[in-house]
């Protein structure tokens, strides 16, 4: 089937441009001495999480236990979920997911650490638990590397956990600072004796900046294989290495300027960034997605120099694709103009 | 099972509150003389679309032929597509749907028009069409009543198709201007000789408003059903009427005044409204969620006088509703602080 065959609003991904963005990021990862653990998030797909695997990297990251028991029932082996488990029912799961892959976790207070000891009791299978640090992102994270010092000491305390390292959700643009924090808390743990055996480092847009956070062991990246307006606005590659695209048909015409397209926020999601509007029409680069409604994406082609007809098919490079992947049940890969091949999203729809 | 020992996020729905919005609705409407068409992109609940029937509802409106197909198999007999339904495998879907139901569509310009007249050949049980009229939303619609007369024509000139009527998505607040675009239709209309059996009018927030779009016959509102902040903001209800929310646990106190939610964009979308933040949190009212992540809420507890543990569930009313309901695969129906009733959001996940 072509392309332009598929009923919209589609997701469509150009499965050579996965393959380049992919194998770039794993050249560059090895390069600088960095194990790669790729964020699923992005993509939620069994194929794309063995794939990244297969290429190299150390293992994947996941958000929440819904992804990683996918992947897990796929055959991924090395599983890191850079998430605080909180509650009986998610620890439970977590156990029974510790019994058939090589997890770990992470934690940032007393409490999730605790939490995991009352589950986690097997000294002969501890699970590997890392400090979670917020190095200036504002988000979860110990605040200085004496409190992740202190952490550290609580898990190593307990039999049926073991202190694996550091892992930072660092703020964008803020190598330095990043490194910084992590490279004090890192003096801190070598004066105790304490091994840290991972500093694990994440987020798209930094990683491919000149400087590197050297203190870091592996780097979590997840946009990457995708890419999208906010990447691309961060400085991370260009909107010809965006390898998903969301097709969506021209159903009005209203006005000379205005454009009616099949894919509003229940499709593009309302995510914004610096780039004008909500997304970025492939065949018409001037057009600006002014507004979205649920069902309607609203555009001004008054800077065009032709008007697509109605009926006529258009793929929009989104501003935030992760969202994107969490609100469609499938995707549709393609190669040369062909779809190749449509898969469910597998780990979409998992609360939890 | 108690609402507290759901896993998070989960969505929870109070059943009596939505039965109190719809009532409310059927009423106000009854009181008007209008007929009410409830969209049921907000619900997307088979359930909720009969109850809507039953309280006196003329039919229901769906954004998209995806949602009429599980209406329709479902039981629903009186659907109404408020959306130009363009292109083949669209239109060919219509067709069989249109066998079975008793449909509606809109057109807004001659290419939509000979696309129903295409495949709707049949004189004997024709496709009803209303014209969509843009009064000043500024998305779909055609621009003047001269516009909507002559597309009345085409679509009367196709012995397939029945003119049916007028139809508005209207802009908010506007409802003098919306009435007087549709009074001058309607004369122009008449004079003309040509009947029009329906104005449909849309939208929840001026529902309620003093004064109606007099020329309007039916009103087709969704948001109503268990409306959220942006209704609220708008003048439609309090925060007390919102029947939907998401329930999320506390995973995180990085700091005294901060908190972070296991709701984030993947479940409580990106969605502004005038309202700070990104939900209202109904046991912590003066917090702000002032980021969401893709799977963390970041809330400000500054100016709250108290904080919640770690581990705390909290329920949170959203920005935007009908974005929510898209995001879940179920949701909970929950009465006197019990979950009653689990339901799967069968209409989501549809694409076109």
């Amino acid at each position: 089937m072509l392309i332009e065959e598929l009923d919209t609003p589609a997701v469509v991904i150009d499965r050579r441009l996965v393959e380049a963005n992919l194998g770039r990021a794993q050249e560059h990862a090895n390069r600088r001495g960095l194990k790669l653990r790729p964020h699923i998030k992005t993509h939620k797909l069994p194929l794309f999480a063995q794939r990244q695997v297969e290429l190299g990297a150390a293992g994947i990251t996941c958000q929440k236990i819904g992804e990683a028991e996918v992947m897990a029932d796929a055959g991924l082996q090395a599983i890191f979920i850079s998430y605080n488990i909180i509650g009986r029912q998610k620890l439970e799961r977590l156990l029974a997911l510790h019994r058939r892959v090589t997890l770990s976790v992470v934690a940032d207070s007393p409490e999730a650490v605790d939490g995991y000891a009352s589950v986690f009791t097997d000294a002969a299978r501890p699970l590997a638990v890392l400090v979670e640090c917020d190095t200036g992102a504002g988000r979860c994270g110990v605040q200085t590397p004496v409190q992740a010092l202190e952490l550290a000491k609580r898990i190593a305390s307990h039999p049926g956990l073991r202190f694996e390292g550091l892992m930072a959700y660092p703020a964008r643009g803020k190598i330095a600072e990043t490194d910084a924090w992590l490279s004090e808390a890192l003096d801190l743990f070598k004066k105790e004796g304490i091994e840290v055996r991972r500093v694990s480092n994440g987020g798209s847009p930094d990683f491919y900046a000149d400087t590197a956070v050297a203190s870091a062991t592996e780097h979590r990246p997840g946009t990457y294989i995708y890419s999208d307006r906010m990447q691309v606005g961060w400085g991370h590659g260009s909107l010809e290495d965006c390898a998903l695209t969301v097709l969506a048909t021209v159903v009005s015409r209203p006005t000379p300027d205005r454009v009616i397209l099949d894919a509003g926020s229940k499709a593009l999601a309302a995510d914004t960034c610096a780039a004008p509007g909500h997304g970025h029409i492939v065949e018409y680069p001037e057009a600006v997605i002014t507004m979205l409604n649920e069902e309607h994406g609203i555009a001004d082609f008054s800077r065009c120099a032709s008007r697509p007809a109605i009926g006529e098919k258009v793929r929009i490079i989104p501003n935030h694709v992760c969202v994107v992947t969490n609100l469609f049940d499938e995707v549709h890969l393609v190669e040369d103009g062909e779809v190749v091949q449509t898969l469910p999203v597998a780990a979409r729809g998992r609360m939890g």
